[in-house]
């Protein structure tokens, strides 16, 4: 044996598949103030602190049953029929009608995008995806040899897409647009004129989407949250969501990808969709019967949930304005708010990670740099579904840290 | 628009992954009886018929994280580190140490195999598969592009492998060999012996093994099931496994891979299975956190679900003994038995897939022939998991079909 060991080696595919955002956390030196309670405004999970709950009619609708004994078995790999009629109901439009066939259950919504990316491309095929944009969307085409083109968004037309420049990645190779709206890491939620402007593109080139509403009808006041579905007629489209954000149970892994089929453009696709959902089956089998009653959860608990978060909002707005060197770009939903960093007004800060690592380092409060999310220019995000006490210390500190590296002008 | 319409090719990878089950099941020509009431032998789950229970204690555990409010956000990819912890003492072995380092969980045990068939192999590789065997190897293998040379079990040496045949199948392309023992379709289990004369071919070819042991522990009286990593200190292993069987929960999609590295051999692949399982995320926040509770259940509860198994495995033995032109392989452990059908003292029955459908629309019993295992020869599958009562009317059934079809000797 010593003189001829196994040699085994790890396949190219497993070797490829990585997450750009766990690169750069793992190389982040940080080392928090011990002096300093550490607080994190990076974990894109609105259940940690426990200020943001599910609603006892969900965990009343999984308990019965769990204590019916009844839903233990093998689903179908799609989804029960029950559990996919009843996405269908909650999420059909007029203008994109639903039914149970048009939908198909994934282990959260990143199977859900996991399914779409590999039912469109292939191999050296490409796919357009958001700069500033979840890294996920990276970790899933590149596993697969798909190449990944950023498109910019643009933070000072409301993280709006620069079309212009999405135009220009596009060739005989492109496979798919890659949406996301609300978005994290921005914010933003999309007007319906900016969704005319993108179908338009995607008319033009011929293209389908993948629309990752993950954090659908998440939209603060003076803002509409469209499901870009409901504005076409024509282009195909793929919609992928979940409970993991709406609902605050991300743990519990229930995603759905919905297809939009526009005269027949997308049967290949379904039958490919239902394929790729042999390979791990979806999610859990007491979520999947709970599903029509957690989706008919009250009204009253999502505006709740997004009272709260718009509250959040307003006080991370209020007291990150005027901050020496800070830009921040303000929300218009979900739970991610970006904020520009002004190098230029500051010593000894050279970028985004410099100000994350120093941050944490001196003030014990973690931000992603935006290189986690591909963004140009230097930004941090910041998630803020912690408490309001949290949120208050963690504030005041990026203030002081922020005055005490200023330039001296 | 009418001039150009989107074409939207689906991908060579969606196309590709097929489920041989489906294609068989889906063209057969089954009209159950209208007269009789319909039997199904055919599938692998055992809650189907609420005469197999999940036990209390494990629904206890899953309720009380439900009730805590705890257990709702985002595990890690490879699961919690108390989850793995738990996989990790419940199945070490002075010979085959484990901690929760070692562990990998994932959405089933169906993911499992996903993730090491995806990190051992390349597209244009090769692996080696049982046959017959769990079709779903094949639908992951192929899926990938990933070659499957399938290797014989004989039917009347208790589906021992053809070890000879096996190694005329290995090549230089040769990424892994998959065995699965217990066996579904087979319900054997190896005896030590022939698992130390499989590690001996893997040693001698240098190749690494994935070892299917779902139905770890379901042997019965006068078998005994022994993990194949226990018993070599040199090939190196990954062990796949889950809750689905032993704690009759399929639905839940809980499963795992327990990496047996032997001398570094598996630390690339240790790095390809977290890189891998970062694509989907593992199993629900809920049943994660109830696993170290779930792996506690009583003894006595495993016990009588083996007793009630191995009773309905020798209600099976006995019903079918006998019946002309059947020769049922009796089963050491599973859930699943294997019947050979002589062909030639029928009158009017082509093959097992011909004896299959006659069989459902005659009497509305419906079994899996074995081509859907990849079984050479003419074999039904029968799942003796159903209710005694159900199990005798089938039997019986199954009985007067065989003596109504015989040949004229
Ligand atoms: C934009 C976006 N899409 C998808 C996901 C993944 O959702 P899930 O937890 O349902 O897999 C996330 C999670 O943070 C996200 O931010
Ligand atoms: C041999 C074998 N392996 C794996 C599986 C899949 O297990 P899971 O339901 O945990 O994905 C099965 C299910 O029937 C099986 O028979």
């Amino acid at each position: 044996m010593a003189d001829h060991p196994f040699q085994i080696k790890p396949s190219i595919v497993s070797m490829r598949t990585r997450n750009p955002i766990r690169a750069i956390v793992d190389n982040l030196k940080v080392k928090p103030n011990p002096e300093k309670e550490f607080i994190s405004l990076a974990l894109g999970d609105p259940t940690t602190f426990g200020n943001f709950k599910l609603h006892e009619s969900c965990l009343d609708a999984v308990k019965s049953q769990l204590e019916s004994y009844k839903a233990n078995g093998y689903p179908p790999s799609i989804g029960t029929e029950q559990a996919r009629a009843a996405v269908a109901q909650a999420y059909t439009h007029p203008q994109a009608p639903l039914t149970s066939a048009d939908v198909i259950l994934a282990s959260g919504c990143s199977d859900a995008l996991n399914l779409c990316i590999g039912a469109l491309a292939n191999e050296g095929q490409n796919i357009l995806l958001p700069a500033p944009g979840f890294s996920l969307y990276e970790t899933l085409a590149s596993s697969k040899g798909i190449e990944c083109r950023f498109y910019d968004l643009q933070p000072h037309r409301s993280w709006e897409i620069d079309l212009n420049h999405l135009e220009t990645l596009v060739d005989e190779n492109t496979a798919a647009i890659l949406v996301n709206n609300p978005s994290n890491p921005c914010g933003s939620v999309y007007s319906k004129q900016h969704l005319l402007d993108i179908l338009a593109v995607a008319e033009k080139h011929r293209l389908p989407i993948i629309s990752d509403e993950i954090y659908a009808d998440m939209a603060f006041t003076g803002h509409e949250f469209l499901p870009i579905s409901t504005l076409t007629t024509t282009v195909p489209i793929l919609t992928t969501g979940g409970l993991a954000k709406k609902y605050l149970v991300p743990g519990w892994r229930v995603g759905w990808v919905l297809v939009h089929d526009r005269n027949g453009a997308l049967e290949q696709i379904r039958k490919g969709l239902i394929n790729l959902s042999q390979l791990i089956l979806g999610p859990n089998s007491l979520v999947q019967a709970a599903l029509p009653d957690i989706l008919q959860a009250p009204k009253s608990f999502y505006e709740q949930t997004m009272e709260q978060l718009e509250r959040n909002a307003n006080i991370s707005e209020k007291l990150l304005t005027g901050i020496p060197g800070l830009r921040p770009v303000f929300p218009q939903g979900a739970m991610y708010l970006m904020v520009e960093i002004d190098t230029s007004r500051f010593k000894n800060i050279n970028d985004d990670l410099d100000f994350v690592e120093k941050l944490a380092e001196e003030e014990s409060v973690l931000c992603l740099p935006g290189k986690c999310f591909r963004c140009r220019g230097n930004f941090i995000r910041i998630v803020f579904t912690p408490p309001v006490e949290k949120l208050d210390i963690a504030y005041s500190r990026i203030r002081s840290f922020c005055e005490r590296h200023l330039a001296s002008s």
